[in-house]
């Protein structure tokens, strides 16, 4: 089944402990459309970038099942570039430089093919961005998820609370969850956020993996222990990929798919940080997933205590 | 089979963000007792206390298969005395008063039971103690693990790399295991640990879970999600109790009754928390006891992705 999917592609220079990479390609859709199409295609990429993005950077996504049609690109105009400094234990990051450009004044437009697609992933951008996405929607999806961040919760509060009544699932960080909830303990916050729309809540908590809630039960997908993380970046989106593009392969909604959808995205986001950028994406093949996969069902395997 | 351990019988005053309790029980070796006494006696308890512990509590001790002949009581002398005030996010806490009284010159001393025993649980104490329990030990034990803290590896390095070498296996958490072997990556700070002596690391991450490093594998524990976090007191050492107390039941040291000891080593450790000092230890059945651990195996399983 098709993914659709909106969020910025964009450029990133960034400085974590293990180096720096200088205007490298980033953007949420960017990272959740390479991820996602190892699992299902096409991925429709619903986003804006200036005529400065590299032609071989695009193609490069389409001739992985990446469509390309609902990505406008405004002549003259320059890319949204963003450059951050990761923090020694790559869990805070400061934000050194943002330029909107043509994300600016980014109004999403969705071709007639993409309007009755089945599955959805709102990517981290202005409330009022992913809200016009929905609406141009002819059909109600089978799953609408979402990204956001809390700087969505500081400037748009009630555009948030509205795509959140619309939307079945949500992905955030703990920090997030507990400035979205207002409670600490992430059971209590899970209750809270469970109640403004979605129906399924998945908490990523980095290094320490995620929690799956739904309706009757909680999942705890681990993380990796790895050597060496070269760059965070992309990591969520990536595990957001990695998870909806599963699910739209499966394309059956069950309690289980959706915790083997979360072990697939930790798959996707713990490759993610090998290397800078999308480096390492592109070196995937279903090969080195699967046994990637494998590696995370291992890690929690255990015999009957009793 | 018998599991020998040592270490603090104590009163703790303990301030949360949910309450304060003033004078209860507490010490290491109290909760490894209580929480391995679930699954194998004799618990063989080496430690001392002045004559201000209550005598109820030895009765109560004694009465779940805690054999106190090892626990020293001194006449007219205090028991070891800690008073801490936990961050409201519970993962630190500063320490207000520390009395070691009976503690400060503390020699312990096998009863001629003890000095066979197979299973051994050096808990958080001075590392030239720890290493005066092994010298008295006629005979190399199956399994002896210990905990430690970074105040030892501050003042006591050397005796600390002394006992390491004399260990099976390594229960600390992730901040000790950072300082013990100058690496941030847990994975490569297991590399480093499991050089020093122990051929098993357990890496105690709290509302994270915990890692168990064995020769050939990396196995993660999920932590319960809980409601509240009442008192994280002990866990750590109803952690190990319930870890030790579970693998002397099984008397069989294969990867996988490792894996499963950590499962059960966890559960033990969402119940402590749950309410002020032992008080929810003492709460426990084994129906009770066994339902947590399933919710905990419930909480990683998932069927195969592919």
């Amino acid at each position: 089944m098709a993914l659709l999917t909106v969020g910025t592609v964009a450029f990133d220079s960034i400085e974590t402990a293990h180096g720096k990479a200088d205007r490298v390609i980033g953007g949420a859709a960017m990272y959740i459309g390479l991820a996602a199409a190892h699992f299902t295609t096409p991925i429709q990429l619903v986003s804006v970038v200036g005529d400065d993005f590299p032609t071989a950077e695009l193609r490069y996504m389409e001739s992985v099942g990446i469509d390309l049609e609902g990505l406008q690109i405004k002549p003259g105009e320059k890319s949204f570039y963003w450059a951050g400094r990761y923090h020694d234990d790559l869990n805070g990051r400061d934000t050194l430089v943002t330029e909107l450009n043509v994300l600016a004044d980014f109004d999403p437009v969705l071709p007639p093919a993409y309007q009755k697609t089945a599955y959805v992933m709102l990517g981290n951008l202005t409330p009022a961005v992913q809200m016009r996405v929905l609406d141009q929607l002819k059909k109600r999806p089978k799953l609408v998820a979402m990204d956001t961040m809390n700087f969505w919760m500081d400037v748009a509060w009630d555009d948030l609370m509205k795509v959140l009544r619309r939307v079945d699932l949500l992905l955030i960080n703990d920090e997030e969850a507990r400035q979205l909830s207002g409670e600490h303990s992430l059971m209590k916050a899970a209750r809270q956020i469970l109640r403004m729309g979605p129906k399924i809540l998945v908490i990523k908590k980095g290094e320490h993996g995620a929690l799956l809630f739904q309706q009757n039960s909680v999942f705890y997908a681990p993380a990796l222990p790895l050597e060496q993380v070269t760059d965070p970046t992309g990591a969520g989106d990536s595990f957001a990929g990695g998870m909806m593009g599963y699910l739209a392969m499966k394309n059956r909604l069950s309690e289980d798919n959706f915790k083997k959808a979360i072990i697939v995205g930790s798959a996707m986001a713990s490759f993610c940080v090998e290397k800078f950028s999308n480096a390492r994406m592109k070196e995937l093949s279903g090969d080195i997933i699967r046994d990637r996969i494998r590696q995370f069902a291992d890690l929690v395997r255990f015999g009957n205590p009793f």
